[in-house]
């Protein structure tokens, strides 16, 4: 029994817990002290096989600033790293479940040099940690699938080993080759019968061909709802009005954004892909990798993130930042037991804060985690089973 | 005594200290664990009167997106809050110094109606903590000078009362009138003998050109060394060689620049300015008031945010973003006695890192701050006095 909660919505209850699952919802007790519960935090984006989180801190090594030039440098670190990927993966996964992230969706580097390697690392995480956080996993083309060849049946392959989705990577800016590289994933999505989640972080015009042809083929294909493109950095670069006719194609194909906020690239115009009826969810992404020092996987954090880059400002705005990280990715992510309500799983994060807005912009100490009516996690710390 | 310390440029010592200061640099007493210190962070550009920190969450209310926007929206707030601007800049003092900040440069608003109600505020909580933590003030006209008639005069004024240097605010932006409000400021500063800090948002050739006439005002003042321009996301938003032609200029007037590393607008480009020899500084800008509802004063998460807006990944780069809110910030404000050395203050900061760049990019709790040999704070709070 949680005697005195207050609930994203402004409403208030106490909660009464059985079998795990919220039995009912009564009026507040209130001589208990209140505490504002949110539902679980969903990481539409993650590298599980990248962080680093454990080692000693490895400089970044990337010699430009191209995409390439990350690949690059990735494979030199790999190849020096002296803690496997099983290892930090679960560092990673212990300290983001501690911060209240109880869903996520993990691309996983496969490529030929790699093979499925990366791919039974966080298989291995995810058996290791299924009582505590839901992982899907997407088979990710980190080095490109025309210009790595063999990828393509290593992609097919992981499907069958355990991965959820196919994934991609600039079509263009990588492999220089649109038809080619969409054959490929588009194929075992369909072979397969999985969903799809695309890189793009190709910039403007370019970028935006891209996302039509992605879109022409979703339809084409029927995978309507089960295609994300992640980062879509060209929405951000282009006019209005060719971000709101892309937006258009994205919605009628049933294609979700995902963004993380990026740094310095254009950010996707997020209230204008959500008027125009576009799914869009966030993610952590780099998480002190290779690629990027910054990160810490805490997705109250990502939104504040998300909304700064964004310039949202408003309560409204910072609801909508909240919901990329919770209820919109849980729809992308295709969680059917996911959210507040009577019946549902009794999955809550507890922190300090007035209100939504303030959780949002303020990102609070996690006072505690419940997974399944355990707490699993007190003040950022996983508790023992 | 510490006894095993090491600093940001890697070096290892045993820090003997006597009153208050560095006594002895020894060699470090390897039985004792290891701790990571840092200078007092400094925080180059606050608003202590403008926070709510305090009070129960406020919505942000501002009717559009523009500078003048949020000023129309800032003054409703003003004349709603329930708590004085003594009480909640106090509560942001007591944050900030547990967070490691130990020097900052607040702008106080001054117009024709307020008058100088908020430097009374920002003068009471100088002199509260006056032992705890430096803070200059900077008579910051918010409502413009020419559009605020009367204001000239106050910014005199406040000077007379105790402020420490004059502020500006978007010439042409607000006051419509690049002459008049660049008379009215240097002129004061003039008169006074004291230095300038102007925020400047105005992007484009339009800031540029305002930023000439900064750099031409300051070199006939004999103001080199004097004057900041905050913001500058003009220097961000033209051509490259745009931006360093008007570094050279900046350079050669002695005009430093301050970034707080802007969610949405553009960022001015760091290395191309220090590469030219302009300043560049630090600041949190607005901290949970009426402008924004993000920022908490903490200047190592606001290093982070300047490196993530400005694309840094390498440890060098952690490090310029690092010099900012520390070194660079002291200089511009004209700290003498800072810095850890042999003689020095004994002002530190112990964090859990093992170098400069994970400080920066993970930003880790603060074990401790010191301020003149006494633990001033543990675990991010205040300990008694």
């Amino acid at each position: 029994m949680i005697g005195n909660a207050w609930l994203p919505d402004g409403s208030r209850h106490g909660i009464e817990i059985r079998d795990g699952r919220v039995a009912a919802l009564r009026p507040p007790t209130a001589s208990e002290p209140g505490v504002f519960l949110m539902p679980p935090l969903v990481d539409g984006h993650i590298h599980l096989d990248k962080t680093l989180l454990g080692l000693p801190w490895v400089p970044n090594q990337a010699a430009g600033n191209t995409v390439a030039d990350r690949i690059e440098a990735e494979r030199k670190v790999r190849a020096a790293r002296s803690v496997s990927e099983t290892e930090t993966g679960a560092n990673l996964v212990k300290q983001v479940v501690a911060s209240g992230t109880l869903h996520m969706r993990s691309h996983v580097d496969i490529d030929n040099q790699l093979g499925l390697k990366n791919l039974q690392a966080v298989l291995a995480i995810r058996e290791r940690f299924r009582d505590l956080v839901t992982i899907q996993i997407v088979a990710f083309p980190q080095s490109g699938v025309v210009r790595s060849p063999g990828t393509a049946r290593l992609l097919d392959e992981a499907i069958g080993q355990g991965a959820d989705l196919v994934g991609g990577l600039d079509p263009v800016g990588i492999d220089r080759d649109l038809d080619g590289h969409l054959d490929a994933i588009f194929g075992v999505a369909e072979r397969r019968g999985v969903g799809i989640d695309i890189h793009l972080h190709d910039g403007g015009d370019g970028g935006i061909a891209e996302m039509r042809a992605i879109a022409e083929r979703t339809r084409a294909a029927g995978l309507a709802g089960k295609v994300a493109i992640s980062h879509a950095f060209a929405l951000g670069s282009v006019p209005t009005e060719t971000a709101a006719r892309t937006a258009d194609l994205l919605a009628e194909a049933g294609i979700a954004i995902m963004s993380h906020g990026p740094g310095a690239a254009t950010m996707p115009p997020l209230p204008l892909l959500r008027a125009h009826g576009v799914e869009v969810f966030g993610g952590s992404d780099n998480i002190r990798d290779a690629w990027s020092p910054f990160g810490n996987g805490d997705m109250l954090e990502r939104a504040m993130l998300i909304g700064y880059r964004a310039n949202f400002r408003h309560d409204h705005e910072l609801a909508l930042a909240f919901e990329m990280v919770t209820e919109a990715a849980a729809r992308v992510l295709g969680l059917a037991d996911y959210g507040i309500r009577l019946g549902g799983a009794a999955d809550f994060v507890a922190v300090e804060a007035e209100t939504l807005a303030e959780a949002v912009a303020a990102r609070p100490r996690r006072k505690w985690v419940m997974k399944g009516g355990r707490i699993v996690a007190r003040d950022g710390v996983l508790t023992p089973p």
